[in-house]
């Protein structure tokens, strides 16, 4: 479920350790969904997880650690991008991909948590920064073949384009509360295909405006 | 300084109430971009602002009432809009009002701390929202004007160009960490108007795309 990998404990082939950590990192995902970041505590954790408190301490051994690889798992299990043939196709659905989880019960709360947990801790914040790096970097492509077809000018900066159809979804969710349907996803697409076509997201220049 | 009126502790006129709310909330802020909202204590606030422990918990009893009156503060304080005579004009004054504020250390950790508080309880999400939708209201007549002068279609949604123009630099502060720079600003103005010209903010349909 979800744009970003977002079912975080989904059972993976792999030994023993491979479900602890699978386990571990649903429950805490669970715990974020359900009380966020302030309420994160690795002793309720493990028995959520059904694992012992000894092996979380030792092989995380704090909060901030814990999200920093609940969000390594997420980028892990990040979906491929779709390909539809065209840039608002793809950037469509991209958008849809991003509004689903954010809309999403327990996923929007857990990316909110996740979100605010940066804010007080470097090393969450670190975290963040690569997982949407990767994001980024996995739908980036679909504008380099909007610029082989012509339908962008070339020089446009791929990585730009990707995170203007976040960013309104985003927005939403953490700051004025507003709908995250479908019609706020085809929107996000259609805004950033429409800015890149008219050149507001060219490399070192500022577009045509 | 800032967009968002973003001063709160500066002193209006008034009688002795008004001083201690304008010390108190210049506290509170103050103690939010330092330690986050995890962290904020009345008492402490209390201190930092040289008021009486009483006097600060009977007028606001608890940390989200004391953030949420931060929040009506700074949008009563929030500045009027820049007329500049066309869409990308008023856009970028108010994409770099915006930018400056989130770019400034104080401000920028002052909105992080916000937004986190927002995610984890319902009465500073509200109060958040309200922050967000008289900012919105202050800049939207722009966008009516560029409709009387032609620039845009009419039924575009002034609301959400304005949205627009914030969502990316909002995006770069809470979840990429990506430079928050003019040029973001400049280009987040350009997008939006670029979009906005094409069609993709049309109310109630999708736009040209």
């Amino acid at each position: 479920m979800g744009f970003e990998g977002a079912d975080p404990g989904t059972v993976r082939p792999g030994g023993r350790t491979a479900r602890v950590r699978s386990a571990v990192l649903r429950a805490a995902g669970d715990a974020l969904a359900e009380h966020g970041f302030a309420h994160l505590d690795l002793a309720d954790i493990a028995r959520r997880a059904e694992v012992g408190k000894t092996t979380v301490y030792r092989r995380w051994g704090t909060v901030t650690s814990l999200v920093a690889d609940l969000l390594v798992d997420m980028a892990e299990q990040s979906l491929p991008r779709t390909e539809t043939g065209s840039l608002l196709g793809d950037l469509k659905a991209n958008a849809r991909l991003v509004q689903r989880t954010l809309a999403d019960p327990r996923q929007g709360a857990l990316f909110k948590a996740v979100v605010a947990a940066a804010t007080c801790d470097a090393k969450t914040a670190e975290a963040l920064h690569s997982f949407y790096d990767i994001r980024v970097k996995e739908w980036a492509p679909c504008v380099q073949q909007a610029i082989e077809r012509g339908e962008v000018p070339d020089g446009t900066d791929a990585h730009e384009v990707i995170r203007a159809v976040s960013a309104p979804l985003y927005y939403r969710l953490l700051t004025t509360g507003d709908r995250l349907d479908e019609a706020a996803a085809d929107q996000a697409a259609e805004a950033a295909a429409a800015a890149a076509r008219a050149g507001a997201y060219l490399r070192g220049e500022r577009g045509l405006a």
